[in-house]
């Protein structure tokens, strides 16, 4: 078969050696003669998987004794509602939008009590990340809500909003990707589907003192209470996403870390960056500063040329190019998992197109 | 290794042709290059497979087009909530607590409404169904709820509840195990981790014209019509549950369909309910006509004796036979995917240890 690339932005290029691992022990693992996909949430095997994800999480993140690490279903878009509805003390909190998912979250909670949009950048389509620096927030809110990474757009922010007011951040398409504060923040969430395994788990980092006051009407799922206090298996987990996760947390452990990941990282999308900037043909439109060093929007000089590499480059192998609907254009996903080879295979295909197309 | 049969209750066994194929194409699924965990839930090649796991459980369960079939996330737990969040109405609902799940969903049921408990086997510590003939059901309420199967106490219900109201039923551990009647059923939802795939997926069938009144508290996500105007890609299902998923359902629809495997079902807890009946060592104490096919819950004569089974049986590959701790004892939950030899080779080791314990 022909080596492929995969550039999609979630669900997301695994590591070779966590898929390999993962298939090596599908019908028998760990002498249990038992798939991970087939054995008992109770049994001591997956009482195992769901106890060192968890530990090397923490290790991996630097995550304090203060606070919860929670496996959940639903995705990040059920965290949109859960967040609100268990921070909510108050009634009230700000939002910054930045992008899709960040407008998603905010009007999910709108509906829940009194939601301000801070700051928003959607007046330039979602290409910058507004000046913190001038971005004033409300004294008495429960929490600060951004997207610290926007998917679509290909945004990221390298500072945190300046407030005394607890942070709530989706990092479902950086975590893990970069070094980041966790005692910084209220609560983390992220879908695992980009940076860390297959679809179908989430992750919760929250402190261990902001989730004992949920709304009268939050259901009994989405309270964190609920897996907190059974260690994420109050019901029947997402087991076979758990232990994927658990392998790409032991894989990016052999590797260095995440500071060791964030070299590469940074080296992947500088080389991807810095040949769209000297290239005429192909544009980058993110404000530099705020570029994402996960995902990368690009575009041709129109839209029927983008449409042409697109396709040219899944015949060479290169998939999962095409850009968001609400974006247009190309992105290139380069998470974590992504092997420098991809993005140098990339680059070679944008040389040999524009050659081609100029 | 050493041929092990897996009696768990939920994650439970999955058919050998079904992970030898998932096993297969793990790293390279229908010539993508990818596998099913990292691919795009937007790529051709996953809405191909979401459309055949909806088509296939349409037929093998006789699903006409005045339905939804949904695949979501969060297990039964989170439909113990979502069914009442989106389906009362009228504000009133009666409930049947045959068990721990179905006494589960009338408390979080409660939260929303007027919940009245028509019934209950919990005096007898939910060793039978209540008789249907004499059950009353309030007139004006939105639907009767009933957990056709009773994983735990391995009950199940043969007769449906006598009422004009819409019934509602969580099948979780019976699904595609014996033939029902989906026309009954104003909503019937299933966690897949008992008789279809891998834990992280739910399956909702409901009728088109009751998901358009849900409760204005009713969380996005928790809304039938969020998922069923996106096809249940509304954001990233749990792809490779539902790629399992569908390749059991393929590997049902060989075999004969659901009708084929009520026959096996009946005929291997025929084996196992004869061999207990006969022997004075063994006892299930379920009422005779609500035994379940799927769970077979059995005691030996003392508790230490149990404990003793328990750990000698799994020494001879024989393992997750332990009992729920709110039911003690053993219980073997036999699944479709459970061959008629694994069936048989409890029977022979429970005739040797009662020959070494009588």
């Amino acid at each position: 078969m022909q080596k492929v690339y995969n550039f999609s932005a979630g669900p997301s290029v695994l590591a070779d050696e966590v898929k390999l691992q993962a298939q090596k022990d599908f019908l028998n693992f760990n002498g249990s003669g038992m798939s991970v996909t087939e054995m008992s949430h109770r049994s001591k095997w997956y009482e195992d998987i769901n106890n060192e994800a968890g530990a090397l999480l923490r290790e991996l993140m630097g995550i304090g004794d203060d606070y919860y690490v929670l496996f959940v279903q639903g995705g990040a878009s059920t965290q949109f509602e859960a967040v609100p509805l268990n921070l909510l003390v108050k009634g009230k909190a700000d939002y910054l939008v930045t992008g899709n998912f960040a407008e998603k979250a905010a009007k999910e909670a709108q509906k829940y009590g009194d939601i301000r949009i801070a700051a928003s950048s959607k007046d330039k389509a979602f290409t910058y990340i507004p000046d913190l620096d001038t971005v004033e927030f409300r004294d008495d809110i429960d929490y600060v809500h951004f997207t610290m990474n926007n998917t679509i757009f290909g945004t990221r922010f390298t500072k945190f909003p300046k407030t005394a007011a607890p942070l709530v951040t989706d990092m479902s398409s950086n975590i893990l990707s970069e070094v980041v504060d966790v005692n910084r923040f209220q609560l983390i969430y992220a879908g695992a589907q980009k940076n860390i395994g297959p679809a179908g788990v989430t992750i919760v980092i929250v402190k261990k003192d902001a989730i004992d006051h949920p709304m009268a009407i939050c259901p009994t799922m989405l309270k964190y209470s609920t897996q907190a206090a059974a260690d994420s298996l109050y019901n029947t987990p997402p087991c076979f996403s758990v232990y994927m996760s658990m392998l790409t947390f032991r894989w990016l452990k052999k590797l260095g870390g995440v500071a060791e990941i964030q070299k590469i990282n940074e080296y992947k999308a500088g080389l991807l960056y810095d040949f769209i900037d000297n290239s005429s043909f192909y544009t980058n439109r993110v404000n530099p500063a705020d570029r994402s060093i996960m995902n990368v929007p690009f575009v041709t000089p129109s839209p029927e040329t983008d449409a042409k590499f697109i396709k040219e480059a899944a015949a060479n192998g290169l998939v999962s190019l095409k850009g968001h609907r609400l974006a247009g254009g190309m992105r290139a996903s380069i998470y974590n998992a992504m092997p420098v080879e991809g993005v140098k295979a990339l680059i070679d295909f944008m040389k040999k197109f524009e050659t081609e197309n100029r």
